[in-house]
Protein backbone atom coordinates (compact mmCIF):
# COMPACT_ATOMS: atom_id res chain seq x y z
CA UNK A 1 0.00 0.00 0.00
CA UNK A 2 1.32 3.27 -1.16
CA UNK A 3 1.14 5.74 2.16
CA UNK A 4 0.78 8.75 2.48
CA UNK A 5 1.37 10.22 5.90
CA UNK A 6 0.67 13.42 7.42
CA UNK A 7 3.57 15.87 7.98
CA UNK A 8 2.32 16.70 11.74
CA UNK A 9 3.24 19.83 13.92
CA UNK A 10 2.52 17.58 16.79
CA UNK A 11 2.35 13.55 17.64
CA UNK A 12 -0.98 12.43 16.84
CA UNK A 13 -2.36 8.87 16.35
CA UNK A 14 -1.14 7.13 13.59
CA UNK A 15 -4.46 6.24 12.56
CA UNK A 16 -5.10 9.81 12.20
CA UNK A 17 -1.76 10.46 9.88
CA UNK A 18 -2.15 7.46 7.34
CA UNK A 19 -5.40 8.30 6.60
CA UNK A 20 -5.60 9.98 3.14
CA UNK A 21 -8.04 10.14 0.00
CA UNK A 22 -6.76 8.44 -3.01
CA UNK A 23 -7.70 8.83 -6.41
CA UNK A 24 -6.31 5.75 -8.06
CA UNK A 25 -7.10 2.72 -6.41
CA UNK A 26 -5.64 -1.11 -7.19
CA UNK A 27 -7.46 -3.64 -8.78
CA UNK A 28 -8.40 -5.65 -5.79
CA UNK A 29 -11.53 -6.64 -3.89
CA UNK A 30 -12.79 -5.46 -0.40
CA UNK A 31 -12.91 -7.98 1.64
CA UNK A 32 -17.10 -8.62 3.16
CA UNK A 33 -15.45 -9.18 6.85
CA UNK A 34 -13.26 -5.56 5.66
CA UNK A 35 -16.66 -4.17 4.71
CA UNK A 36 -18.73 -5.43 7.31
CA UNK A 37 -16.51 -3.42 9.50
CA UNK A 38 -16.35 -0.26 7.91
CA UNK A 39 -19.99 -0.06 8.57
CA UNK A 40 -19.72 -1.54 11.99
CA UNK A 41 -17.81 1.25 12.98
CA UNK A 42 -19.79 4.11 11.28
CA UNK A 43 -22.59 2.58 13.59
CA UNK A 44 -20.97 3.23 16.97
CA UNK A 45 -20.58 6.99 15.80
CA UNK A 46 -22.15 9.46 18.37
CA UNK A 47 -25.27 11.24 17.37
CA UNK A 48 -27.31 14.08 18.80
CA UNK A 49 -30.12 12.22 20.63
CA UNK A 50 -28.83 9.15 19.90
CA UNK A 51 -30.67 9.61 16.60
CA UNK A 52 -28.10 7.62 14.21
CA UNK A 53 -29.32 10.02 11.15
CA UNK A 54 -27.12 8.18 8.96
CA UNK A 55 -27.67 5.21 6.50
CA UNK A 56 -25.67 4.21 3.39
CA UNK A 57 -26.47 2.44 -0.42
CA UNK A 58 -23.23 0.18 -1.04
CA UNK A 59 -22.28 -1.30 -3.99
CA UNK A 60 -19.47 -3.76 -4.89
CA UNK A 61 -17.69 -4.46 -8.32
CA UNK A 62 -19.22 -8.33 -8.05
CA UNK A 63 -22.17 -6.63 -8.98
CA UNK A 64 -21.46 -5.36 -12.07
CA UNK A 65 -25.20 -3.81 -12.68
CA UNK A 66 -25.24 -2.44 -8.92
CA UNK A 67 -21.84 -1.01 -9.05
CA UNK A 68 -22.78 0.77 -12.48
CA UNK A 69 -26.24 2.20 -10.39
CA UNK A 70 -24.45 3.41 -8.11
CA UNK A 71 -21.69 4.74 -9.72
CA UNK A 72 -24.66 6.91 -12.32
CA UNK A 73 -25.28 9.19 -8.53
CA UNK A 74 -21.79 10.85 -9.22
CA UNK A 75 -20.88 13.49 -11.03
CA UNK A 76 -18.90 12.80 -14.15
CA UNK A 77 -15.27 14.31 -13.13
CA UNK A 78 -15.72 11.96 -9.83
CA UNK A 79 -17.02 9.17 -11.96
CA UNK A 80 -13.76 9.11 -14.26
CA UNK A 81 -11.72 7.75 -11.30
CA UNK A 82 -13.73 6.57 -8.67
CA UNK A 83 -14.78 3.77 -10.98
CA UNK A 84 -11.79 2.24 -10.02
CA UNK A 85 -12.72 1.36 -6.89
CA UNK A 86 -13.80 -1.84 -5.71
CA UNK A 87 -16.47 -0.60 -3.15
CA UNK A 88 -18.74 2.20 -3.89
CA UNK A 89 -21.34 3.87 -1.37
CA UNK A 90 -23.54 6.59 -0.45
CA UNK A 91 -23.51 8.60 2.35
CA UNK A 92 -27.31 9.49 3.02
CA UNK A 93 -28.84 12.02 6.07
CA UNK A 94 -32.63 11.89 7.10
CA UNK A 95 -33.31 15.50 8.33
CA UNK A 96 -35.82 15.31 11.05
CA UNK A 97 -35.87 13.46 14.48
CA UNK A 98 -38.00 10.33 14.47
CA UNK A 99 -39.42 10.79 17.58
CA UNK A 100 -40.85 14.26 17.31
CA UNK A 101 -40.56 14.99 13.38
CA UNK A 102 -38.74 18.07 13.99
CA UNK A 103 -35.26 19.40 12.37
CA UNK A 104 -32.11 17.58 13.28
CA UNK A 105 -29.57 20.93 12.93
CA UNK A 106 -26.89 18.60 13.16
CA UNK A 107 -27.78 16.09 10.88
CA UNK A 108 -25.41 16.11 8.67
CA UNK A 109 -22.74 16.78 11.11
CA UNK A 110 -23.41 12.87 12.74
CA UNK A 111 -23.26 11.55 8.98
CA UNK A 112 -20.00 12.96 9.36
CA UNK A 113 -18.99 11.35 12.64
CA UNK A 114 -20.19 8.21 11.48
CA UNK A 115 -17.72 8.55 8.63
CA UNK A 116 -14.99 9.89 10.86
CA UNK A 117 -15.70 6.16 12.92
CA UNK A 118 -15.61 4.31 9.36
CA UNK A 119 -12.25 6.25 7.95
CA UNK A 120 -10.73 4.63 11.46
CA UNK A 121 -11.60 1.56 10.78
CA UNK A 122 -11.06 2.01 6.98
CA UNK A 123 -7.02 2.75 8.12
CA UNK A 124 -7.06 0.15 10.65
CA UNK A 125 -7.40 -2.54 7.91
CA UNK A 126 -5.23 -0.36 5.55
CA UNK A 127 -7.83 0.03 3.13
CA UNK A 128 -8.48 4.09 2.30
CA UNK A 129 -11.54 5.80 1.74
CA UNK A 130 -12.04 8.70 -0.67
CA UNK A 131 -15.52 10.58 0.21
CA UNK A 132 -17.19 12.79 -2.50
CA UNK A 133 -19.45 16.05 -1.88
CA UNK A 134 -20.00 15.92 -5.74
CA UNK A 135 -22.83 13.55 -6.13
CA UNK A 136 -26.76 13.82 -7.69
CA UNK A 137 -28.83 13.71 -5.20
CA UNK A 138 -32.00 13.77 -6.95
CA UNK A 139 -30.62 11.06 -9.58
CA UNK A 140 -30.68 8.83 -6.06
CA UNK A 141 -33.57 9.64 -4.82
CA UNK A 142 -35.16 8.18 -8.26
CA UNK A 143 -33.13 5.23 -8.76
CA UNK A 144 -32.90 4.01 -5.12
CA UNK A 145 -36.08 5.14 -3.97
CA UNK A 146 -34.87 7.45 -0.96
CA UNK A 147 -37.86 8.83 0.90
CA UNK A 148 -38.73 12.49 0.78
CA UNK A 149 -37.13 13.40 4.48
CA UNK A 150 -33.55 11.38 3.78
CA UNK A 151 -31.44 12.96 1.47
CA UNK A 152 -27.99 11.41 -0.47
CA UNK A 153 -25.64 13.76 1.12
CA UNK A 154 -21.99 12.12 0.06
CA UNK A 155 -20.08 9.26 -2.01
CA UNK A 156 -17.56 7.11 -0.65
CA UNK A 157 -14.60 5.25 -3.24
CA UNK A 158 -13.73 2.78 -1.06
CA UNK A 159 -10.31 0.47 -1.72
CA UNK A 160 -6.94 -0.13 -1.43
CA UNK A 161 -4.33 2.32 -2.73
CA UNK A 162 -2.83 1.67 -6.17
CA UNK A 163 -0.17 2.89 -7.85
CA UNK A 164 0.19 6.68 -8.95
CA UNK A 165 2.58 5.88 -11.96
CA UNK A 166 0.00 3.34 -13.08
CA UNK A 167 -2.80 6.51 -13.46
CA UNK A 168 -4.10 8.40 -16.87
CA UNK A 169 -3.79 12.14 -16.48
CA UNK A 170 -3.21 14.35 -13.73
CA UNK A 171 -4.25 11.30 -11.45
CA UNK A 172 -0.89 10.32 -9.90
CA UNK A 173 0.46 13.99 -9.53
CA UNK A 174 -2.45 14.53 -6.96
CA UNK A 175 -1.85 11.35 -4.84
CA UNK A 176 1.75 12.14 -5.30
CA UNK A 177 1.55 15.67 -4.32
CA UNK A 178 1.96 16.21 -0.45
CA UNK A 179 -0.98 16.79 2.32
CA UNK A 180 -1.38 20.36 3.23
CA UNK A 181 -3.10 21.81 6.34
CA UNK A 182 -3.65 25.00 7.80
CA UNK A 183 -1.54 25.80 11.44
CA UNK A 184 -3.28 25.36 14.74
CA UNK A 185 -3.15 29.16 15.19
CA UNK A 186 -5.14 29.57 12.31
CA UNK A 187 -8.63 27.66 13.45
CA UNK A 188 -7.96 27.42 17.34
CA UNK A 189 -8.71 30.03 18.99
CA UNK A 190 -9.22 31.35 22.44
CA UNK A 191 -10.49 34.54 24.06
CA UNK A 192 -12.33 35.86 20.53
CA UNK A 193 -12.34 34.99 17.10
CA UNK A 194 -8.73 34.96 15.29
CA UNK A 195 -7.00 34.99 18.89
CA UNK A 196 -4.50 32.09 18.87
CA UNK A 197 -5.64 29.49 21.38
CA UNK A 198 -1.68 29.42 22.13
CA UNK A 199 -1.56 25.16 21.40
CA UNK B 1 -10.79 5.36 33.69
CA UNK B 2 -14.48 3.63 33.64
CA UNK B 3 -14.84 2.69 30.54
CA UNK B 4 -18.19 1.59 28.23
CA UNK B 5 -17.22 -0.59 25.73
CA UNK B 6 -19.65 -0.68 22.66
CA UNK B 7 -21.18 -4.34 22.54
CA UNK B 8 -20.27 -4.69 18.40
CA UNK B 9 -21.97 -7.53 16.51
CA UNK B 10 -18.76 -7.49 14.21
CA UNK B 11 -15.26 -7.06 15.41
CA UNK B 12 -14.10 -3.14 14.90
CA UNK B 13 -10.87 -1.31 16.47
CA UNK B 14 -10.86 -0.95 19.97
CA UNK B 15 -10.58 3.12 19.16
CA UNK B 16 -14.11 2.86 17.81
CA UNK B 17 -15.58 0.52 21.01
CA UNK B 18 -13.94 2.19 23.61
CA UNK B 19 -15.43 5.89 22.87
CA UNK B 20 -18.53 7.38 24.53
CA UNK B 21 -19.74 10.27 25.71
CA UNK B 22 -19.82 11.16 29.39
CA UNK B 23 -22.14 13.22 31.83
CA UNK B 24 -19.96 12.55 34.73
CA UNK B 25 -16.14 13.96 34.61
CA UNK B 26 -13.67 13.78 36.72
CA UNK B 27 -11.75 16.40 38.93
CA UNK B 28 -8.50 16.40 37.03
CA UNK B 29 -7.41 18.81 34.30
CA UNK B 30 -6.57 17.65 30.63
CA UNK B 31 -2.69 18.14 29.81
CA UNK B 32 -1.68 21.20 27.38
CA UNK B 33 -0.07 18.52 25.17
CA UNK B 34 -3.01 16.48 25.14
CA UNK B 35 -5.28 19.28 24.40
CA UNK B 36 -2.63 20.46 21.61
CA UNK B 37 -2.64 16.81 20.27
CA UNK B 38 -6.38 16.72 19.96
CA UNK B 39 -7.03 19.67 17.66
CA UNK B 40 -3.65 18.61 15.49
CA UNK B 41 -5.95 15.40 14.77
CA UNK B 42 -8.76 17.63 13.87
CA UNK B 43 -6.45 19.96 11.58
CA UNK B 44 -5.60 16.41 9.47
CA UNK B 45 -9.44 15.55 8.87
CA UNK B 46 -10.92 15.14 5.25
CA UNK B 47 -13.10 18.35 3.54
CA UNK B 48 -14.41 19.23 0.33
CA UNK B 49 -11.35 20.74 -2.00
CA UNK B 50 -9.46 20.42 1.17
CA UNK B 51 -11.02 23.67 2.68
CA UNK B 52 -11.15 22.93 6.13
CA UNK B 53 -14.50 24.78 6.77
CA UNK B 54 -13.65 23.47 11.16
CA UNK B 55 -12.66 26.40 13.77
CA UNK B 56 -12.56 26.43 17.29
CA UNK B 57 -13.00 28.43 20.49
CA UNK B 58 -11.90 26.92 23.45
CA UNK B 59 -11.90 27.41 27.09
CA UNK B 60 -9.90 25.60 29.92
CA UNK B 61 -10.86 25.92 33.69
CA UNK B 62 -7.44 27.33 34.34
CA UNK B 63 -8.96 30.85 32.85
CA UNK B 64 -11.99 30.84 34.82
CA UNK B 65 -13.04 34.23 33.36
CA UNK B 66 -13.07 32.72 29.48
CA UNK B 67 -14.37 29.33 31.34
CA UNK B 68 -17.26 30.74 32.03
CA UNK B 69 -17.80 32.71 28.89
CA UNK B 70 -17.78 29.05 26.94
CA UNK B 71 -19.91 27.49 29.61
CA UNK B 72 -22.57 30.42 29.17
CA UNK B 73 -22.77 29.36 25.47
CA UNK B 74 -24.09 26.28 26.00
CA UNK B 75 -28.42 25.93 26.96
CA UNK B 76 -28.74 25.44 30.38
CA UNK B 77 -29.74 21.83 30.81
CA UNK B 78 -26.09 21.00 28.70
CA UNK B 79 -24.66 23.82 31.44
CA UNK B 80 -25.73 21.84 34.59
CA UNK B 81 -23.78 18.84 33.59
CA UNK B 82 -20.42 20.01 31.19
CA UNK B 83 -19.56 22.47 34.05
CA UNK B 84 -17.55 19.71 35.68
CA UNK B 85 -15.24 19.36 32.36
CA UNK B 86 -12.26 20.73 32.34
CA UNK B 87 -12.06 21.88 29.22
CA UNK B 88 -15.01 23.43 26.96
CA UNK B 89 -14.91 24.42 22.89
CA UNK B 90 -17.19 25.33 20.54
CA UNK B 91 -16.83 23.97 17.15
CA UNK B 92 -17.60 26.85 14.24
CA UNK B 93 -18.60 25.66 11.06
CA UNK B 94 -17.97 28.32 8.07
CA UNK B 95 -20.83 27.95 5.54
CA UNK B 96 -19.23 29.35 1.63
CA UNK B 97 -15.83 28.26 0.14
CA UNK B 98 -13.08 30.99 0.82
CA UNK B 99 -11.88 30.42 -3.18
CA UNK B 100 -15.16 31.48 -4.87
CA UNK B 101 -17.40 32.71 -1.91
CA UNK B 102 -20.10 29.61 -2.96
CA UNK B 103 -22.11 27.76 -0.47
CA UNK B 104 -20.68 24.36 0.77
CA UNK B 105 -23.23 21.85 0.91
CA UNK B 106 -20.92 19.52 2.94
CA UNK B 107 -19.35 22.06 5.93
CA UNK B 108 -21.10 20.93 8.83
CA UNK B 109 -19.91 17.33 7.61
CA UNK B 110 -16.87 17.88 7.16
CA UNK B 111 -17.19 19.93 10.71
CA UNK B 112 -18.17 16.66 12.19
CA UNK B 113 -15.18 14.40 10.20
CA UNK B 114 -12.96 16.92 12.43
CA UNK B 115 -14.67 16.07 15.52
CA UNK B 116 -14.09 12.38 14.55
CA UNK B 117 -10.69 12.75 14.13
CA UNK B 118 -10.64 14.66 17.29
CA UNK B 119 -12.35 11.99 19.25
CA UNK B 120 -9.72 9.26 18.16
CA UNK B 121 -7.52 11.16 19.27
CA UNK B 122 -8.96 11.82 22.26
CA UNK B 123 -9.74 8.00 22.93
CA UNK B 124 -6.21 7.23 21.96
CA UNK B 125 -5.31 9.60 25.19
CA UNK B 126 -7.76 7.93 27.65
CA UNK B 127 -9.78 11.41 27.49
CA UNK B 128 -13.49 11.52 26.90
CA UNK B 129 -15.59 13.75 24.84
CA UNK B 130 -19.13 14.54 25.02
CA UNK B 131 -20.36 16.68 22.38
CA UNK B 132 -23.27 18.98 22.29
CA UNK B 133 -26.22 20.32 19.71
CA UNK B 134 -27.46 22.36 22.38
CA UNK B 135 -25.72 25.60 22.12
CA UNK B 136 -26.55 29.33 21.97
CA UNK B 137 -25.02 30.30 18.27
CA UNK B 138 -26.52 34.21 18.54
CA UNK B 139 -24.68 34.29 22.17
CA UNK B 140 -21.64 32.91 20.95
CA UNK B 141 -21.22 35.17 17.94
CA UNK B 142 -21.57 37.85 20.24
CA UNK B 143 -19.14 37.12 23.12
CA UNK B 144 -17.04 36.10 20.32
CA UNK B 145 -17.30 38.44 17.43
CA UNK B 146 -17.74 35.56 15.19
CA UNK B 147 -18.03 37.08 11.73
CA UNK B 148 -21.36 36.59 9.55
CA UNK B 149 -20.30 33.23 6.95
CA UNK B 150 -19.36 31.25 10.16
CA UNK B 151 -21.46 29.89 13.37
CA UNK B 152 -20.82 28.11 16.23
CA UNK B 153 -21.89 24.62 15.36
CA UNK B 154 -21.42 21.98 18.43
CA UNK B 155 -20.48 22.12 21.81
CA UNK B 156 -17.61 20.19 23.27
CA UNK B 157 -16.52 18.97 26.94
CA UNK B 158 -13.72 17.21 27.44
CA UNK B 159 -11.85 15.32 30.34
CA UNK B 160 -11.51 12.24 32.22
CA UNK B 161 -14.58 9.90 32.98
CA UNK B 162 -15.94 10.89 36.66
CA UNK B 163 -17.25 8.13 38.88
CA UNK B 164 -20.84 7.78 38.25
CA UNK B 165 -21.76 6.97 42.02
CA UNK B 166 -20.78 10.75 42.71
CA UNK B 167 -22.95 12.60 40.35
CA UNK B 168 -26.43 14.51 41.37
CA UNK B 169 -29.35 13.41 40.01
CA UNK B 170 -29.82 11.13 36.96
CA UNK B 171 -26.74 11.50 35.84
CA UNK B 172 -24.58 8.84 36.79
CA UNK B 173 -27.48 6.25 35.68
CA UNK B 174 -27.03 7.93 32.33
CA UNK B 175 -23.41 7.14 32.68
CA UNK B 176 -23.91 3.76 33.64
CA UNK B 177 -26.85 2.94 31.05
CA UNK B 178 -25.85 0.36 28.10
CA UNK B 179 -24.74 1.96 24.95
CA UNK B 180 -27.11 1.00 22.09
CA UNK B 181 -27.47 1.37 18.19
CA UNK B 182 -29.59 0.15 15.45
CA UNK B 183 -28.54 -3.00 13.42
CA UNK B 184 -26.91 -2.35 10.02
CA UNK B 185 -29.84 -4.09 8.24
CA UNK B 186 -31.69 -0.74 9.17
CA UNK B 187 -29.18 1.63 7.85
CA UNK B 188 -26.73 -0.35 5.35
CA UNK B 189 -28.60 -1.05 2.29
CA UNK B 190 -28.06 -2.21 -1.12
CA UNK B 191 -29.97 -2.22 -4.47
CA UNK B 192 -32.75 0.09 -2.95
CA UNK B 193 -33.37 1.92 -0.26
CA UNK B 194 -34.81 -0.09 2.95
CA UNK B 195 -33.05 -3.46 1.42
CA UNK B 196 -30.27 -4.85 3.76
CA UNK B 197 -27.19 -5.13 2.08
CA UNK B 198 -26.53 -8.39 3.67
CA UNK B 199 -23.23 -7.93 5.51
Amino acid sequence: MSIKHAETDHPIHELATRRWSPYVFADRPVAREDLTALFEAARWAASSFNEQPWSYLVATREEPEEYERLLSCLVEPNQAWAKAAPVLALGVVTHRFKRNDKPNRVATHDLGLAAGNLLLEATARELLVHQMAGILPDRARELYSIPSGSEAWTGLAIGHAGDPESADGGLGDRDRAPRTRKPLREFVFSGRWGQAAGL
